[in-house]
């Protein structure tokens, strides 16, 4: 085989607000690689399949002297994130050419590694389609509801972003659980997608405000002497007013699940929260957690348990597949605006 | 006896902003009682010997229709509060006269009680000053820094509005615990208490920079890819910027004990939280209380354990000790503006 590009999406420019696409990363051709005779140095070839865009990479486009849980993107050189590649040659004992490899890979199209470390391979005996590893398949809703939701039947549970790909399926573990649910997603499409995943209560938070729901529907049920609403537990994916709303509505101990803040990530966290006195008032824990801490936990149970829910069909789903690392700036971007109509993936290459 | 004058302190006004003495609460000398007569009807006659006036007496100041945690005050009808009483006569078969009764009592100075409904009596095996157990022996620090602490030998913890009350006690409980302890107090008698108490590092928010001290005390060690900062728990008294700071300054897996949000009590909470965010980044848990939701698990240990800790001198303490059921509007404004000098404390009657 001769050589071939390497395509390479290449972290550019620190963005102000928004990501741009072609200035914040780009698309980048210059360097070729051969397949066949690239030097392994007793490890292995990988080529990707899938990537996985998600909304946590904006706080990854900063100044690498500014620390945080996911280092920062460095300039110059190719971004990465979840990923699944296939290994097309390998020098290690460990891997076997075909092996499917999960985690983090460089957003370019041949990565040589040297051994498994931040790698799995991965099975799917169901054979699922391969982006659903980086999508449905996503540890996130899973193991962080198993971890901190203490779901009882009965209890209603808020998620916002709930059309998104963590969203839906904590949506539909809820539901598994016996809870109610009340999921707020920011367009049509997405709101005809929670009803199909059987969500009780929907409602577009352009249009209706969430606070007024929240309150309705939790029916402010006074017992006694305390305000007992509605809210049980609230997943949080967008922070700012609607974790204020939410605190509003919430019922005494209950439980705020802190994945995600993205009304902050382009805008920052100014956003003011004059009902957090409500966390004292009214014994609210609030669990913040990054998955990538809980996940040696939950590993083995999630890939016993998940693929064959999803396989069975009874863990519904929705992607947003773009083809082409050429196009992975435009599809940071529509992540951060709210704009992918479901679990935006990028394909790189067939299997 | 002849009819005394029972005197009471009465909720007048609502206030805007700060509570105003004279206004917010005026003391009424019109009812008289004659302790020898007034019919008890199966019950008892309790004589208030100590009231506590503490901050979150302030959410009590509000429309009777905005329902919270702890009821509003009514207009016109006495303000009540945790006190100390003593039984002196009594039909009641489970209560003895000479008995001395903790809970919530209306202040005033005489009160008809059926039975022993919020209240309990109190041995004082160790014969502490009454107003102790108002003070000190407070359960809100002993039975929160159990239930939430998790505290591990050489942790940091961080205590705003420190040489409080809740605040002292707290520092004491840690550094016996064998924790560092960064406190933070307002003024230079403040300052001077939290080293009496053993603080490792002390700071006057008023003349340093919360932050400053934070982020240097914590040192910001980097151990590989995570800044691994100071702060392992964080006894919120105050939220609004201090709570941001600890925010900043906190480490991965940081508990957080949501007590209190003083800084907001007064002029709402409408202060930008911009690291919130790290909620999630460093899994950071937050643990908000009251302490009536936690006492039925602590109130045996805590009667046997801390009286004699007290009455040994190993937990310090300080008293600020006002005379008068007159004075409650003043010592009111006081506690909100934290010029109190140690657990505001109004003295009513002796023993």
């Amino acid at each position: 085989m001769a050589p071939v590009v390497n395509g390479r999406v290449l972290f550019n420019e620190i963005p102000q607000g928004y990501p741009e696409p072609g200035k914040t990363v780009v698309y980048d051709t210059s360097e070729t690689i051969d397949p066949d005779t690239v030097p392994l140095n007793g490890g292995f070839l990988v080529k990707t399949l899938e990537v996985s865009v998600d909304p946590y990479m904006r706080g990854r486009m900063r100044d690498e002297k500014i620390e945080s849980y996911a280092p920062a993107f460095k300039k110059g050189k190719p971004i990465d994130g979840y990923a699944i590649g296939k290994v097309i040659r390998s020098e290690n004992p460990q891997v076997k050419v075909g092996d499917h490899v999960y985690g983090y890979l460089e957003f370019q199209n041949y990565s040589v590694r040297k051994d498994l470390t931040g790698l799995r391979i991965i099975e799917n005996k169901e054979k699922l389609p391969w982006s659903l590893y980086v999508g449905v398949l996503g540890k996130t809703a899973y193991m962080a509801w198993k971890e901190y939701a203490q779901a009882k039947k009965g209890e209603t549970v808020f998620v916002s972003a709930a059309a998104g790909p963590v969203g839906s399926f904590v949506i539909q573990l809820a539901k598994m659980d016996g809870l109610k649910t009340i999921g707020t997603a920011g367009s049509d499409e997405k709101v005809e997608f929670l009803k199909e995943i059987g969500t009780d209560v929907i409602f577009n938070y352009k249009t209706t405000k969430p606070r007024d729901v929240l309150l309705k529907e939790g029916g402010i049920d006074i017992q006694g002497k305390y305000p007992d609403v509605s809210i049980r537990s609230y997943w949080d994916n967008v922070g700012g007013e609607t974790l204020d709303n939410a605190l509003e509505a919430s019922k005494v101990n209950a439980r705020f699940i802190e994945c995600g803040m993205i009304s902050g990530y382009n805008t920052g966290f100014n956003t003011p929260l004059p009902n957090i006195i409500q966390i004292v008032a009214r014994s609210i824990k609030l669990y913040g957690f990054i998955v990538f801490r809980i996940e040696h936990m939950y590993n083995d149970e999630f890939y016993k348990v998940v693929p064959p829910l999803v396989a069975s069909g009874k863990i519904k789903y929705k992607e947003d597949v773009t083809n082409g690392l050429d196009k992975v700036g435009d599809v940071i971007l529509a992540v951060q605006k709210g704009l992918n109509k479901g679990k935006a993936v990028v394909h790189v290459a067939d299997d």
